[in-house]
């Protein structure tokens, strides 16, 4: 951390000496991001992005997670009769949840990709982002408009209008940093075909605003057809990757020029910065756990005037109405927290992340969206009722999903592991047998819960609170088991070997060929 | 940013030398934060304790600003009769809502504090921390439902144990990183008298939790007093350094042991992690940003069958019902988003943050987070009538006071520049004067709609509409009008120096001094 605040100093420190060697200006510098302005144009209004980006992270995390609010609100009475259409209705706002999830990651990708490019900034580009973020921030808003009158066109224009207006900015914040080469990346910085860059760049931005113009065109005509369109916006990228991929396969590889390689490529390995994924995952992990306490404080301080007239002034009786809420918000506190920590446990051994790491990590994160609703059912319907054992199997669902695709994250990045992971993580290495531990403990309890109350619907509950409750210690102990395990594997498939028959301290180092090898 | 990505590689790599090096452990490593393990004991699983700290400052922000929604949604009706119990509740709530402020950033200051002690984590340690934060995230709920029945015991009891319990959690990290030196500052680490920082840190950790535990033991037997045990829990560390600066008025200044300067010492300038202060504020203006929203997207898409019955089937027509939230959305985001900005401007030019910075933030942070729904109440009444003139004043007073906080802390830095600013913007830097019209824009610009809404009461609602629009395009051309000011003040005061009329871009270097020595 302190070493961060150096990072940071060192930043701001450096327009001092940039002064002095203002002549070899892209010298090599021990930090590649560090403010070290190319240019003597103003250089002292040049700043470091990381705040502005950490910023523009934290808005964007929370207005994906928004549109789970409504799902949450939705009354879902223990009725029969009234449940069918509760499903559909339930079902249509899950579906928008996802969609809007899914455009707003879209932004935020095209967000990360354009400061890539881009890695320092000055005043005014700060407020263009200000103003960027304000109007990615409507979009869920507008979306939602569209999906609950679809065969109105209002929602389209708006839709589009927000689209369009957010490409605009960015294609003005491309312009404006085009002109000012001292706040590009230091690779395009000293590239000696930048105007190709930024046309390449500004052709690739303006794809988007272009296609939303003709949707919200074609709105006015035949709106059925605008909506072909915006999904074709939103797949636009995978579907031409995936022509591309089959002309390959088909007629062998294309020439593609060696320098448009680096950026806005949408190549499955395309890097993503790292940083950036993490702080948009921990905005979102950060208020899916407290989404239930937002509810809990806002509705759940009882009246005193009811608690006078209903409860005979006992606030104890009146709180214990509030008990399963309670229950609920530890619960998928714990479960959240507990991913968050699996999460952090594996990107603290990634070394770089790929657009392909990126997306399925956004899976992985709207489940987690889901979540503290699941939780918030299970405890909403009557001990032992139909509705009780399909909340808490959904629950189960959800954390098995969140879970599976944290793990494909880790495989993903197994299948480019020299430059993607750390050492220790790869085949062979020294905690890859304790990261597969970790990775897959809730997918394979998850699973477990949900067979167990498949076939013990009558104790469902109670399975579903126990696993809650020893979840945690199967974290603390994990390092212990996977050692026993490993130890016990071992044992059997070479119990002739003496000195691997008890992992200890010492012979850490000759245990760096521990799971594989030996399974294998 | 790609610098930064760096860091988080090498400590992740650092451990891996680490072996090699481990019998000199405390070498001088570049980066003070990266992770170099002292002791062989399961150096693999030290982790770079980063981005716990990120997601810790998250979950705190998203809760200190909690509170405000039950302020928000207090239905205010547009009737004199109510309007006088409606105010009282209101009161009641926004006191609610500055008390929890405070005491979760307590919390929180605790938690830094912790956090410089403790550098780096292992799974354990994670772990620990994550059920520390559960207990944090539930004090704002157990605060409501003491100040909402302040007679009942209930109340107190529940606060008293969240506050027990976390206690009890940071004890128990303290004693683990202890048992584990390799996690503890390398200033700790390598002291010779580490027990005694450990019981010091212990005692100070402890104090809080038994004043909690008095409190909940009179709660029982008298409990006015307990409020009593309670005020004097926050305001300790303000009140013993009150006492202690005033018997060093008196008596001279006592002799203070010098090991325990460094470390939980409640001065007004002890370090905060100057990292953590703005992923903190941040959180919170990202937050308080989509507040607003937040609500729109939970109730504000209109209801099909309401559109078809009321509307006649027109969505516009029904949307333009609610007209004045979106405008309020959009000016309390760009408010908001530019106080961020000039948040964010200063805090790239601070070195380092003290105690007292970081308490005149909180400050500002709470007037913040009142912003949005002054915005909203502003647009809720009719036009011209007494409310909404309140209203708009009661905005202006909230920015004045946001703004003015914020200035402040530059003020308390320039106190002590030489160890809390860059050179630029102390006394007589280069953007000195800069700085200050950035910091002094939002109250002037406050007060200035404050007194015209005063005079011209009728036409209130177009002065605060043209204040929102005006102030970021005053943003954008603030450095230019700054050279002009300070050219034309050049002119008055001096005419005869020829080489300062326009300050051009090569003598940069000459007007490192410029206001000051101009103006004084």
């Amino acid at each position: 951390m302190e070493g961060h605040e150096d990072i940071i100093e060192q930043q701001v420190e450096e327009p001092v000496e940039g002064k002095e060697t203002r002549s070899h200006a892209a010298s090599s510098s021990s930090f590649p991001g560090s403010v070290s302005p190319s240019e003597g144009e103003e250089p002292s209004s040049t700043q470091s992005s990381h705040r502005l980006l950490a910023y523009s992270d934290a808005l964007i995390s929370i207005i994906a997670t928004v549109m789970i609010l409504p799902v949450a609100h939705t009354k879902v009475e223990d009725d029969e009769e009234l449940r069918q259409s509760v499903q559909l209705l339930l079902t249509t706002k899950i579906a928008v949840y996802l969609m809007t999830f899914l455009i707003v990651t879209v932004a935020w990708a095209a967000h990360i990709r354009l400061f890539q490019v881009i890695v320092r900034i000055d005043d005014c580009l700060a407020l263009l982002n200000l103003a960027c973020m304000m109007v990615i921030t409507f979009l869920p808003y507008t979306f939602s408009l569209m999906a609950t009158f679809p065969e109105k066109i209002l929602g389209i224009l708006l839709f589009c209008a927000c689209v369009m207006v957010t490409g605009v900015l960015q294609s003005v914040i491309v312009l404006y940093a085009f002109s000012r080469p001292f706040l590009l990346n230091e690779q395009i910085q000293i590239s000696e075909n930048r105007t190709f860059y930024k046309h390449h760049i500004l052709k690739v931005i303006m794809r988007v605003p272009l296609m939303c113009l003709f949707a919200s065109i074609f709105s006015v005509i035949f709106f059925q057809l605008s909506y072909v369109l915006l999904a074709i916006v939103i797949f636009l990228p995978y579907i031409s990757r995936g022509l591309k991929w089959c002309r390959s396969k088909a007629i062998g590889p294309a020439d593609e020029s060696p320098d448009s390689l680096m950026f806005y490529t949408f190549l499955p390995d395309e890097p993503l910065t790292k940083e950036r994924v993490e702080a948009f995952s921990d905005g979102v992990y950060a208020i899916v756990a407290t989404l239930l306490i937002l509810d809990i404080c806002e509705d759940n301080v009882p009246d005193p005037a009811v608690v006078r007239d209903q409860f005979g002034g006992s606030l104890v009786a009146a709180l214990q109405a509030y008990g399963p809420e309670y229950l609920a918000y530890f619960g998928s506190f714990a479960t959240v927290g507990l991913l968050w920590f699996v999460h952090h446990s594996l990107f603290l051994h990634v070394t770089k992340t790929t657009r392909f790491m990126g997306l399925l990590n956004t899976f992985s994160l709207a489940f987690v969206g889901g979540l503290p609703l699941a939780y918030q059912l299970t405890q909403e319907f009557s001990p032992n009722s139909r509705n009780e054992l399909e909340a808490i199997q959904i629950s189960c669902v959800i954390i098995f999903f969140a879970g599976i695709f944290q793990l494909t994250i880790w495989v993903a990045a197994l299948y480019n592991e020299r430059e993607t992971l750390h050492p220790y993580v790869r085949y062979g290495g020294r905690e890859h047998a304790f990261m597969l531990a970790k990775l897959s403990l809730y997918p394979c309890v998850a699973l477990g819960t949900f067979f167990l109350t498949c076939i013990l619907s009558k104790f469902s509950a109670s399975i579903f609170h126990l696993m809650e409750i020893t979840v945690p210690f199967a974290f603390l102990v994990l390092r212990l088991l996977v050692r026993v395990g490993l130890a016990l594997i071992r044992q059997i498939f070479s119990p002739d070997r003496p000195d691997l028959r008890i992992v200890v301290e010492e012979d850490v180092d000759e245990a760096r060929v521990p799971f594989n090898t030996v399974v294998a």
